[in-house]
């Protein structure tokens, strides 16, 4: 598949389209993902713009104070910040309600999505870093967290027995988790044993119409993050 | 004043109070100071229960996975995170709503707020290093963004013409300013010919009735930080 475009430096921002919400995205941003995912649950027409995170275009730093995707564009302002978006869209658009309504609920939730920040920077370090055996057994041991938490949810998926809110935001970090067991390292594979409930929810998750319409597989996110790391970052998508 | 008692090492965890919510708090601490804000503006009965947090007791951090504070107890379940605890009240507590209601002036708000991790990362720095000019500059660089929101919003507050709930979550940290000045630094006051809005504000601010509640002047905001960079921390509130 041909690479997609993400504009960089010396491009220019192309026209709003009409009857579509813009936002600025890169293809394997996992904090993009998470505004794909809702406005593909919530069936929000909109027209992504990538952005080439190593070289940004010059209209694009100027225009959004974080440098960061992802950012849409709401009657004429611009909102960043992954979960702020998220939110602003569950409450604007009413089709299917992402937020528990219950507040204890969606506090528990909102602490679950912060707490999710330790198995990030584990994460980090394994991208841009070879893998070890001692960071995998750590990333493992901060995960331990979340299988127990669905244990005591007691629920296929975090927010009851429906995607919500919070499953959208933890996924696309769980989408790249699989990424560093390929292509020749089978012990980098999250353990079936181990995460039995984990697991269940990641198949339940790749099976979901919103998720589908986003997902790659880890074969295809493990391209970009080897491409990325030998100074050659590319945005093909391989078949 | 007699020093406000902090639980430390080797306490116990008092027993809840019929009719009242466990907050834990620091008495000087900016984060637990909005989740005090928010429980005087609703009127919502509370027992603070103050956590040393240079020596924290066992019970807390076996409890309160980040070991910080504010926490809060509702329904038998353990809320932290400053801002999830805001707005948790605010949507299981009537009275005052704090949060707008537009969606997309809320995510303009929760924008602001998170904004302000850039002014108070060198407030930090400016608390634990001594004061100099240039760091101030930077300080006051970074407080223009906010002399200009207050401009483009064109009302007293960030929250319109009543105090809202990013006022709240913006005080603290603006109430601890003016310490820098004290006792000798004049050098160090934020000008209010470069800030008349933010000026302004502040003085509102000081006046609401929720703020007073829990308000301290900048010298004593000072004292605890100078006892503290000395070694001896304490928890007296200087009269």
């Amino acid at each position: 598949m041909p690479a997609i475009e993400h504009l960089t430096v010396g491009s220019t921002d192309p026209p709003p389209v009409d009857g579509k919400l813009r936002l600025y995205s890169m293809r394997f941003c996992p904090y993009a993902a998470r505004v794909h995912l809702v406005l593909n649950a919530k069936k929000i027409p909109y027209d992504p713009v990538y952005i080439n995170l190593i070289t940004k275009p010059e209209w694009y730093t100027s225009r959004i104070p974080t440098g960061k995707v992802p950012a849409v564009v709401v009657e004429g302002t611009d909102l960043y910040e992954s979960l702020v978006i998220a939110n602003y869209l569950d409450e604007k658009y009413p089709e299917n309600k992402l937020q528990v309504d219950d507040p204890l609920r969606k506090a528990k939730d909102a602490i679950l999505i912060e707490s999710f920040g330790k198995v990030g920077s584990i994460m980090y370090k394994m991208y841009f870093n070879d893998i070890d055996t001692e960071t995998f057994d750590q990333f493992l041991a901060a995960l331990d967290d979340f299988e127990k938490e669905l244990a005591t949810r007691g629920t296929t998926f975090y927010g009851g027995n429906t995607v919500k809110m919070v499953d959208y935001m933890l996924w696309p970090f769980f989408e790249r988790m699989g990424s560093y067991a390929v292509p020749d390292k089978p012990q980098f594979k999250i353990p079936e044993a181990r995460f039995p409930r984990l697991t269940k929810w990641i198949n339940a998750m790749i099976a979901d119409e919103a998720v589908k319409q986003h997902y790659l597989r880890p074969d295809q996110h493990a391209h970009h993050l080897n491409m990325r790391k030998a100074g050659t970052p590319d945005y093909v998508i391989i078949e």
